[in-house]
């Protein structure tokens, strides 16, 4: 470990957030990055906000103790519903996955009337219609509770995940259509949905541009933390934690970082 | 409560269950039951054998501490994996959903070759092929990891279900044909398929008997406590817990009892 380099802490229910990760590995491959998957706990989705929140800052607190001098709350389901509690717990600096979706939908979106789609707890909290609101920009939400499990059984490019996606985004649509909107625009609002990327860009309209919130909150901390010091070379170091098994998180981690992982660390967060 | 009421310590890790407690109640109603539904936990079907086991000895403790005096693991991933640890934990008696299972499935084979549908964390354990071993029975077994996020998405009617469980069952019926089995019996090994049982009786060959271990298991207890006294009338009390919303357990678990649920009770088991 080098004293130089900023540790960068992301943090997940599971595994989605390895997405996020990757892309932060291709912008920042010379900081240090510790990853924690609360696999033990997950789905977070289908959750409570208090239960959420428990389980969320507890994960934290263990990234700090692990010495993460920067958060990355990559998971939707906690950014919607825990991190004002985690920006209360500590002092280090906290970015969320759903501002940086909701900044790059603004960036882009012409119409200023977005779609969102995300897990019950996610969308049940409606944070991405408020972030939406902030920012003057309209938000129509759907919850689409299959997708990560399509996702984790495998079946990525498989027609059921094609015609799930499908029956989901044409109810969106068909709402969205009721409700007089013009969305340009379609925010994934969970780190598993890039995913299922290919399905869903063949279930929206042509010119509807589609949002991975991994890319934008990658580019998002990468911005924050230019310039980089002379220092910043080479490739630092990673770790990796779960609270349930690491064969698990090894196999089906590797799916979603693209690369293989070694080295996973089982903790236990008391759970 | 009465001290001549026995009281029923009914646990599962969510609300599967309830379709066990529903068949209970029909046999039973005089009895008093207390019902667990670990779901700030679950589900329980993807994680690892230890920490599967964890949560479940917490969970049986409680209703212990609530008064429980017969233990019934209405769970089949608890059923599967935490058993033994649990029977171990306590002098009372412990009955759990897979022994009764497979007993249903051997009063009835002819041709003693077995089917077993259940989460990726039973099927992994082989808890169903072991105990269908013990039987003189062979039992080809696979795990449905989409089935019970269906039913939590109330698409149990839905053709998106019909298709993936025949996707499902097709896959299992052509290995057990590999396999040189004639299988007669298919055990449904989690307590969320019966609410799928339209489905999965369409998508198997005419001849094949379904087991619903829910009911399997319900009559296995009434049998137990047989005879019951003569003081055994009327309606016992009924209390439900849940670990994460009372709310999500109130509208989803009527869908699995049959019937409404009223005063649940919160209770932190420290996840």
């Amino acid at each position: 470990m080098s004293e130089e380099r900023l540790k960068i802490g992301v943090f997940d229910s599971g595994f989605g957030g390895l997405t996020v990760l990757r892309a932060l590995l291709r912008r920042l491959p010379e900081l240090d990055f510790l990853y924690l998957g609360d696999t033990a706990r997950l789905p977070y989705g289908s959750k409570s906000q208090s239960t959420i929140a428990r389980y969320a800052l507890s994960s934290t607190r263990f990234l700090i103790e692990q010495g993460a001098e920067f958060l990355v709350i990559a998971c939707n389901t906690a950014s919607a519903l825990a991190l004002d509690e985690i920006r209360a717990s500590t002092t280090l600096p906290v970015l969320g996955v759903i501002d940086t979706g909701v900044n790059e939908a603004q960036s882009g979106t012409r119409t200023r009337d977005i779609l969102v789609i995300g897990t019950d707890a996610t969308i049940g909290s409606h944070a991405y219609a408020r972030a939406s609101r902030a920012r003057g920009l309209r938000a129509m939400e759907k919850a689409c509770p299959l997708l990560v499990p399509l996702v984790e059984e495998g079946w990525t490019d498989h027609p059921v995940a094609a015609e799930v996606v499908r029956i989901y985004l044409s109810e969106l649509l068909a709402q969205a259509a009721v409700a007089g909107l013009k969305p340009d625009t379609l925010v994934l609002g969970c780190t598993h949905y890039p995913l299922l990327r290919g399905a869903i860009e063949a279930a929206v309209p042509p010119g509807i541009r589609v949002i991975d919130s991994a890319e934008a909150t990658a580019d998002r901390v990468a911005r924050t933390l230019e310039p980089r010091p002379e220092s910043a070379a080479g490739t630092g170091e990673r770790r990796f934690f779960a609270t349930d098994s690491v064969e698990k998180f090894q196999s089906l981690g590797t799916r979603f970082l693209g690369s293989s992982i070694r080295n996973i660390e089982l903790v236990d967060l008391g759970g």
